[in-house]
């Protein structure tokens, strides 16, 4: 998937929610001295989560509730008098349409469009204050917001008590689901190592604490799931580690249940430095200030520089070590062989379920009666079918024709186009599975092509190849293969506008750091053995169509004919097995090279093509099954012990 | 030219400055109280001029002066007990061999080595004092030191008169050249335009004043040149320029020559905006303090935040509005058709003076007579004979078999190996003409190379190709085009250690900013038509040879099948015409489309190199000279009306 999908709920539609009731509210608030010992001029509402998830809770979704707009990205900040929200151009049509007019839509990326610093210093009144919860806004937005508005003379402040919360009767309570233990085969490595490797890099660094506040590294730590958010299989806590103390905060309630207790030998710890601590999630504040009261005085903290505000201000400076990325964050990105297998288990399911999936729409499309939503609840019912499955790991993107130019697509009825011979599908989707995690776009066409979709289809299937095939020198950051998937497309002056590929999770968050394949050049880590990466160009052509192809993908070492200075090489094995359409492809314009890339190559692709669309109509389920896998089985993909 | 190269003088040679006494005197001069009121403990030594050039004048050189070291990067400290010298890899033995044992080698980019405020911090008593000389370095790396030290409890000074200066008894006087006037038929634009097109981007962003300090924007701006620094035609000087004021600080006595007189309108402006105040380049300092203290509340000042401490901190920080590059920069990167087609009549003549250069060397070379430097002597020799040729651009790069791979090398007596037809020569070097500016390498094998040679020089070669025949679409920087360099390398396990280009100025110096084509992600601009760069991957293999492929291309528009969004697109124009040696390319490696690139396509290369590398031995001078150019104008490269 490309891109963070929208949050819809189904019957939200696209009318705008009325909020003049709730700013008057909102706005007393602001005045109330039970929140705030002086009233603020200007509140703050940032879209995250305490812990800055990208999905959230719905009792998380404060900048929804409070302006009605219920997109991934944007911010919402009201002053006496206004009311304005930032969002992106995915969100400026949704944006307009669901918030009222007491709401100023904020385009980001226009260049007359001012940002939230020079707009709350263009309309508040001289000394203003302006507040936030400091759990909800990073360290990081915290000190340039600051720093803006104290430079206009304003400040920034920390309002504790949130205040859309003060004014949310109706607020869900904070999910509190139950745990899920995973034993060795499927982590690959106890908790207990995991913890013995974090210390041990602690004490490379001579860093005395670790705070663990995103929620997949916590879940990862203590190989335990939960399924507070949805798609995400994690649970809400955080994580203090010492080199002789574990912390763990969570809802106590849940540690109740013998198998978490066991796993986590809460009543029978091997060692006393193994021996976790657990105490309420809310705990955390006070029991941080209790570990930063006895530090010595060299001794250093290390927290993300992405964790909130509120937490990290409860270091002192002079023990604080922000980091960009985690030590759990690089550990948690390099699968280790367990995990991989998990994967490549989990993608054989995947395929199975989307190659039944491609059999069915193209017997009952014909018949005029799939349409998008029902093609993603189809897809849906045939993953859940399969072994050890948990959910969706995303919400589908499942468009036909002008809907699939739509980047971040999501069917609602009164957008839901009908599947047809004569329009392109594209179905972006995901599982989590116990074993693993996957993420696969493929774009159909049930009937006959257009020789401009076929060519556009082939340019990106040319850059999906460049990129998979690419081999590239140990330490490469992906960023630097992002041009490799847009070449052939800058050839005949086209391009797509997001990046090309994100972390993924192994039974996790479909995305993750540290790793990724993007033009904007942000702080990536470099490719390593074990990593695993989507690969997902895409072309698109407003109101005509979409196209993206996506697989999954895993670091491999390669070994070309030499060894500059002993770096060694990397490149790409696919783990995702679902078929490229053939009739999609224009092969005159792919070089000998693109289509014979040895076992992973288009010939293997085609010859599954060939199995499923030629002949898939006529199996029956299980005979589609048997022989999908036992191909696979037969082919050098996979080690004969699967 | 892939890298600055070092400022050798070849009397230099490699043995180490005995810098006792130097140390001695320069620890009383931290001291005495004549320079600084209060001692300091420790005194930095930065590379740089007060203009943050890339190449200084003798002068300048106050590093080398104190610890022997000429490498072209390079800072040394001085504490009362410690002195240590940090430089980058290409500097480790050439450091190590110029340096006395009272320095410290710090190698910079080793794990181990600390940076030099964490060395500072580590030696440095309590509450120390650090000092600098506030011209020579620049106000960002000013702000970080003088974090990190503060940090630390101790704090950085800055020191008005340079200590190196007040112990260097036969420093060199700051060189005072004559000054060229350039007219319309080179620049295209006067120097009252470009004043124009500056105040235009001052008045858009609401900008009173702008402070010029870069030699390159100065001379650029005013249609002059120097020749102050070798290689580089710029001349001492700041420009202060406002809404109605322009104020050249420049040695006075260099006005005196009635032509530039003329050229600046000194004595009959034409009208009062345009009238140049002329003063002496010392005033700038004062002169800005004058314009600063009549500054209205919300008037903002520009200043490249490269620019000198001493002169950024003259601007108050309400006023001061530092820019990574500033509009002069932006707009010189761009050339205009005259320049350009000075530009194409300089690689022309360029390309005359190296096919000659290459058929004297396939005559002399097996008599064994030449050597690196006496081909990179006649190498000038030739450029010399061409029309309005003014010096190098870059001290010659002339190596033979294993000192190919010093990727900065420069020919040394002690290192200078003869021709000979067993071992690759490269040669990249380039020449200032009045109309352009050169700077090309080309490798070649004057007996026969070996497969390993052959096939090696051809993954340079596809790498050089696919650069200069990218399309890519309008807005893209320059990095993103970097892997498409390596590509073919990377695929056999190779890969070089530096970036694939630099902008190339127009008369002027041979790196200039801001865009370029690297792995590393500098805040690069995006390119633009018009914008000159070089393309100029390589490949080295210690010890035995170095291969690199250079040409400076022209980013023109390119007229792709489609044009997504209207955005347009971009691919590059060679504009060196020096052949490519056809025998050290394995066709056998190359596709039909490298082959086939149009008219700058590796067939006419091959055209040209077959004339020369078989024909031209038996040519006489004015006979290759005259097919040369008459070929050019024969083909489809160059516009009838050169």
């Amino acid at each position: 998937m490309a891109l963070p999908p929208v949050y819809l709920s189904l019957d939200a539609a696209m009318s705008p929610k009325i909020t003049v009731e709730l700013l008057r509210q909102l706005r007393q608030a602001m005045r109330n001295t039970k929140y705030i010992a002086e009233p603020i001029q200007a509140y703050i509402v940032p879209s995250g989560d305490a812990h800055q998830s990208e999905y959230i809770a719905p009792c998380d979704c404060r900048r929804e509730f409070i302006c009605g707009f219920n997109g991934s990205a944007g911010t919402a900040i009201v002053t006496e008098k206004h009311a304005a929200m930032w969002t992106d151009g995915r969100y400026f049509l949704q944006a307009s349409q669901q918030m009222d007019n007491n709401w100023t839509l904020m385009k980001m990326g226009l260049k007359e469009t001012l940002s939230q610093e020079d707009w709350l210093i263009s309309v508040l009144p001289e000394n203003s204050t302006v507040g936030v919860d400091p759990w909800i806004i990073a360290a990081d937005q915290w000190k340039n917001m600051s720093k803006a508005l104290a430079s206009a003379g304003h400040s920034l402040v920390a309002v504790q008590d949130n205040l859309i919360d003060a004014i949310w009767m109706d607020r869900p309570t904070r999910p509190s689901t139950q745990l899920l233990t995973l034993g060795l085969g499927f982590t690959g490595l106890t908790w207990q190592d995991k913890m013995t490797a974090l210390r041990s890099k602690m004490a490379e660094r001579k860093i005395s604490w670790f705070v663990a506040t995103a929620l997949d590294e916590i879940a990862w730590l203590f190989n335990l799931r939960g399924s507070d958010i949805e798609y995400n299989p994690v649970f809400f806590a955080y994580a203090i580690v010492g080199m002789n103390t574990i912390r763990l905060f969570v809802d106590i309630k849940r540690l109740a249940v013998p198998t978490v207790r066991e796993h986590l030998q809460l009543d029978t710890p091997s060692k006393v430095e193994l021996s976790i601590q657990t105490a309420p999630y809310e705990s955390v504040f006070t029991e941080l200030q209790a570990v930063c009261a006895s530090l010595g005085p060299k001794e250093k903290v290390w927290i993300s520089d992405k964790a909130s505000c509120a937490l990290t201000q409860v270091i002192p400076k002079a023990h604080r070590s922000p980091i960009p990325y985690t030590p759990l964050c690089l550990a948690k990105a390099v699968k280790n062989a367990t995990e991989i297998q998990g994967m490549k288990m989990a993608h054989i399911k995947d395929a199975v379920a989307l190659c039944e999936l491609f059999a069915w729409l193209e017997k009952e499309i014909p018949k005029g009666t799939v349409t998008e939503i029902s093609a993603a609840d189809k897809a849906e019912e045939l993953r859940s079918q399969q072994k050890d499955f948990v959910g969706l790991s995303f919400p589908s993107i499942s468009s036909v024709g002008p809907n699939g130019a739509i980047i971040h697509y999501r069917p609602l009825p009164e957008t839901n186009r009908t599947l047809s011979l004569n329009e392109i599908y594209l179905l972006d989707s995901g599982a989590q599975y116990i074993d693993g995690t996957t993420d696969v776009t493929r774009t159909m066409h049930f009937g006959s092509p257009s020789a401009y979709e076929k060519e556009t289809f082939t340019y990106v299937l040319k850059g999906h190849i460049a990129v998979s095939a690419a081999i590239f020198p140990n330490g490469t950051k992906g960023h630097l293969l992002d041009s490799f998937a847009r070449q052939a497309l800058w050839e005949s002056g086209l391009d797509y506008l997001h990046g090309t590929g994100h972390g993924v999770g192994c039974f996790l968050n479909v995305h993750e750091g540290p790793c990724g394949i993007s033009y904007k050049t942000f702080a990536d880590e470099p490719l390593e053995a074990g990593m695993i990466v989507s690969d997902e160009p895409g072309y698109y052509e407003d109101g005509l169509f979409g196209i993206r192809i996506e697989n999954v993908v895993l670091v491999v070492p390669a070994k070309p004919k030499y060894n500059y200075r002993n770096k060694g090489s990397l490149t790409f094995e696919p783990l995702t097995l679902v078929p490229i359409q053939a009739k999609m492809v224009n092969t005159d314009l792919l070089t000998q090279k693109e289509v014979s890339l040895g076992p992973h190559s288009l010939e293997f692709i085609f010859y599954q093509t060939h199995c499923f669309f030629r002949r898939c109509h006529s199996f029956i389920y299980t005979k589609i099954k048997h022989s999908f896998i036992s191909n696979f089985k037969k082919s050098s993909l996979y080690s004969s012990n699967i």
